[in-house]
Order: C-alpha cells, then structure tokens, then sequence
C-alpha cells in the first residue's frame, strides 16, 4: 500500500537539465544566461546581507511588484511574485485545476506542464504540433480548465503570432496561462492581452533576461480578481528577502537588461549561422536557445561527443522532439568553441 | 462565473502577521528570533554574491541535504528541502491528500494548515484542544489521509508527549506531519519516530532557531519512500542559491545556534514570571514565544495599546483562543520594554 495519492505515484517527476559539478564545462542545457547579473544587483544585495534577514520578507513582495507594475505599466494589484515562474505555474495549476479537470497543452513543450496537470488529478490533454513546430488548428477546439502554451515555444525557440494567442483565450472558458519565460528576446509579446481577457495570465521569468536563475523569481500578470484568488494559493512568505532585493535591483536595470538581450540575440544569430553552414537544420528561435537538427550523425551522438568535450547542451529522448539538441547561447566565446567542437565532431574542416 | 475552482473561490487564504514599515517598531508578532544569524552565515552569503547568480540552484539543494543529514545524523535521501518549512508542508498536502480526503488537525494550531487542505478541496477535521490547550483523545480515533500536528503547538507553546505523538503515527493508515518548528527551544523532539514509522515527515524550520526567516528555508525528514514521492511534487529548483549557501552555514554553525537557544529560553523565563507577577495567566511554553491571558483588561485592548506604543504581538479574534495574546520572546531589551508597556497600560506601577 502506498501513502502517496495515485496520482502521484503513478507520475515521473520532472528532470531538470545535468548540473556539472568541477570546473571547466560550457553549460549550455538550461537556457541560462551567459551574462552576469547586473552590478546594481551586486550591490544591492551585498548591502541586504546583515541581521535583518532574521525577519521575514515582504509577504506579497510588495517592493517587487511595485517595481514590475512600474516598468510593465501595469497596476500592482495585477501582479503575483514567485519563487521563479516556475511556483507561479504551480500556483496556476492549484487554483484553477481540479481532479478530473482537463489541462491543455502542446506536444512538445516545457514538459513541466504535465507534470503540474499530473499532480493536480488532472486529465492531461497534448496537442502534437506541426513537423515545424507550429500550431494545429486541433488545439483551438479545446474544452479545458486551464491551458498552458510557452510562447516562445521550447525546444524550437518558435514564437507564435499574437493573434493565435488571443484566440486561445477567446475560445477558452477555462484561464490561459501563457509562459513567456523567453519572450525579452522575441520580437513580441502577450503582455497586452491582460487589458482585453480576463482569462488570461502572462508569466515571466527573471532567470534568464536578467541572469537570476539562482534567485529563483518569476511573476504574473494578470486580471486583478485572478491574482486575488492566485494570492490565496501561494504559500505567504513564498519569496526570500535577498531574492526580493536582486530582482528589484534587476529590473529597475532596463539599459543593462537591453544591451545583454540585444547581444544575446546577436549571438543566436551566429550560433544559427555557424549551424547552417554545416547543412544543419535550424528552426527560427526567438529565444536564448536554438533547436538544430544534426546532418550527419544521430543527435544522441552528436551530444554525447560534446559531453565527453564538457561542453553541455539538450538532448531529449522522445519522438515528438525528433533527433535534434536545443541548444542554449553562450557567451561569444563559448558559442565559437560549440561550433568549432561540432566542426571536428562530424570531421568538418576548421574555417 | 468564476475561474476558480470552487474550494479554491470559497476559502480565505492565510493572514500573515503584520508587518509593520518605517522605524521604532518592537516586532514580537511572528516568532522571529531577536538575535542576528551567526557571522559565518554572512560572510557566506557575502562570498556568493556574483556572477553564478545567474545559473539555477543545485536542484535537491545536496548540500544543505548532506549537511542536515550530517548533523541529524539521518541519511540524505531521508530528507527534502523546502523554500520555508511551509513549502514542506505544502509538498506533503499536495503528495497524500487529495480531493474529499481527510485532513486531521487540531483546534487552535497552526491556521495554515486548514488552508492547505482547502486548497487540496479535501476535508478539513479539526478536533479541539482541551481548554489547558492539551490534546483530547478524540483525536487518536480519527481515520485520515494526512495529519498535521506542530509540536510545541501554538499558539500556546505547549509540548505534547512524545508517546503520543507515537501514537497518532501508530493508529494513522496516511500521513502524520509533526511540524516541529519550534522544537529546537523544546525539551524534546520526535525526531527518532522517523527511524520507526514509515509514515511520519518531520518537519522543521531555519526561520526561527537559526535567524533564517528572510532565507525561507525548511525541511523534512521521513522515510526515503516518502521522500522519493515528495521530491516529485517539490519544484525543480526551489530553493534559490543563497538561501542554500545560508542554509548550510547556519546549519553547521551548531555553538552559535545553541547560545542563542538558551538565550531565548532564559528570556522565556524572564517574560513569564513578569506576566505572572501580573496576575496574567501563561501556558508552560516550550517555544519562542508565549501565549498569555491578560488579567484586567480584554486581550484586544492590550493589543491596541501595545500597537499604540509600537509595540505588536499577536491576538487571534477566534473564540478556540480565548481572550489571549501571543507574544515572541524578543532580546532582554525588548522583553523588558513589554513588560514596562504591560505595565503602564494596566496602571500597575513601574518597578
């Protein structure tokens, strides 16, 4: 006998990406940021590290959700924090989703969305995409309570039209949550839609356009009466004091977040670029990774042969992914030597 | 028509202690410890302050694991880590408690608890104390998928024998969380029933004996089969980097912990017989913190008069906590301030 509710046994958690431990290795298997954060976070937090941590933080994140209601222009009554946009999901699936009731999702995407419908008892509903990763019209007939779409979508880095977004949350009697964890380096965004739908909620990330994936803060945004109820759910103190200081300090950095986007995307389109040249497939990505489909070698290979080189990026095991490695951009440096170590694993010439 | 689920659209969520902003204030509402966290925790924390901010946390946070393990001498797959002890518990009602399931709880304790089952749309039964805050043999005869029981308990302070903490583990067929938040100010602790039932979590907290409650740090210890399936629920990467480099100085930081434990105890001592020398009835607390009824005027009116001085401490409008004020045993300073404000409100004379 289990103590464990079904669902829960039954379920496989979710895997994070490899974390290396030693030196030397070219992390790129977590969309993370290959700038650090800004000096102004530095900072702001060496000056917050003192006896005051003995008390607990702000329970709402108030300072936080001022600052984004400031530089999103929205009201902060329309913002709930999180310990990363992860919880803030999390939060999503506990408050609208209950045993039995239909999550939808695509096929593939960030898988934690399952895992999020699994524990709640929910009746996980995936859509396939296209063979290019774009939309089925299948996906806008949906009955469901809640729907998760990442916009740009994981692993191909595709970013879907607005317009389909806003028919997602027309046609939904159910709250449509739209995960734009990577939308600072597409060329849109949802974030006006929060104004039109009621139903909608926009959740971002600060780990990877401000380099904080180790304070774990991510928000949403959306209809005041949704992030009411979104309150009663989250846990009170969900969010740490220091985490609460580096991620004000952050986003009140918008010239230092805008020039570390621009070179991130400079350097998607070298990444792309080197890939192309060796008669890789690469779909267009409005993210801080690419999706590449190997020419010559498995991606399972392809992958393996960069591990034995330190050099770490995605590779998933499963149909709706075919045999392609997302990818995650380094830093110029470290983008040169992925290509230069691809070029001598498929026994290319250096250029 | 709402969005929400209907447990969810019903339910108020958890009120958080005030927390007062601006100066001057003598804060003993929310059991913070009136002492700084240890100055090697600062000084880590100080040193893990730059770039690596910017890649995601250690996933089981392994080391404040093996640190725990080291120090409770438990193994560290016995244990999880939760972003405050609060997460903990709230991994463990969305692990063993599902819709119309019964949660079990006593009346007054933690008010957190019932949240957390009305998130999960299960049964809430709560079993009233005795009047001298004991607990009634009822509760011993209840069958329920999760029981939440904090040892010492609030708001009273009073520690329940270990035998039938043993007990309520023996006669459950689900799960029995001890919250043992405050059990390092306690004589005792049931942390050894880990190593003899199956289907106890222990769960603890950095917030008030180790200074921590801006970090948000908590965990459990249980069986590795508990823990496997808790681990599932968790978030991938919940708690942030520094709250894990805290985490583990602080832990490891034993001598520092133990002076400011008897500190606190020895100051426990100090308000209550100042109460007592008052008439005012106090409960044997064994936490950091003690619940009291005030002799001459209405629990409410003191509180008012104590805000008045800038002086909170909690009072609970339910009739379950009689007429009574919790108060958090704050430095030798600030006891005394108590004490003298109690004073001058009941018109007794300074000493």
């Amino acid at each position: 006998m289990s103590y464990f509710r079904e669902n829960i046994e039954r379920m496989e958690g979710y895997s994070p990406g490899f974390q290396p431990k030693g030196e030397g290795w070219i992390k790129l298997n977590t969309n993370e940021n290959p700038f650090p954060p800004s000096p102004k976070v530095l900072e702001a937090l060496r000056q917050a590290i003192d006896g005051r941590l003995r008390l607990y933080p702000s329970s709402g994140a108030d300072r936080v959700r001022e600052t984004i209601g400031r530089v999103y222009g929205v009201d902060k009554e329309c913002v709930i924090v999180g310990n990363g946009c992860d919880e803030v999901l999390s939060i999503a699936a506990r408050a609208f989703l209950g045993e039995g009731q239909v999550l939808l999702m695509t096929r593939p995407t960030y898988t934690l969305y399952r895992v999020l419908g699994q524990i709640q008892g929910a009746k996980v509903l995936e859509i396939p995409l296209n063979d290019d990763f774009t939309l089925q019209e299948e996906l806008f007939s949906q009955n469901a309570q809640l729907t998760f779409i990442s916009n740009p979508n994981p692993p191909s880095g595709i970013l879907y039209a607005k317009a389909d977004m806003k028919r997602l949350c027309e046609g939904s009697a159910g709250v449509v949550v739209i995960d734009e964890a990577y939308a600072d380096f597409a060329e849109g965004n949802c974030l006006d839609l929060v104004g039109q739908h009621d139903n909608v909620v926009i959740a971002r990330s600060l780990s990877k356009t401000l380099s904080l994936a180790g304070l774990r803060v991510g928000f949403g945004i959306a209809d005041r009466e949704l992030i009411r109820g979104m309150m009663k759910v989250k846990d009170s103190y969900n969010v740490s004091s220091l985490s609460q200081v580096g991620a004000a300090a952050a986003l009140e950095d918008v010239d230092y977040t805008l020039e570390k986007v621009r070179e991130v995307c400079r350097e998607r389109e070298v990444l792309t670029e080197g890939l192309w040249a060796l008669g890789w497939k690469v779909f267009p990505s409005q993210a801080n990774f690419v999706f590449t489909l190997p020419a010559e070698l498995p991606a399972s290979e392809i992958y393996e042969e960069l591990f034995r080189r330190k050099i770490l990026v995605r590779y998933f095991d499963t149909p709706e992914t075919k045999d392609g490695l997302r990818i995650t951009i380094g830093s110029p440096e470290e983008n040169r030597r992925v290509l230069e170590a691809v070029r001598a694993i498929i026994g290319g010439k250096e250029r």
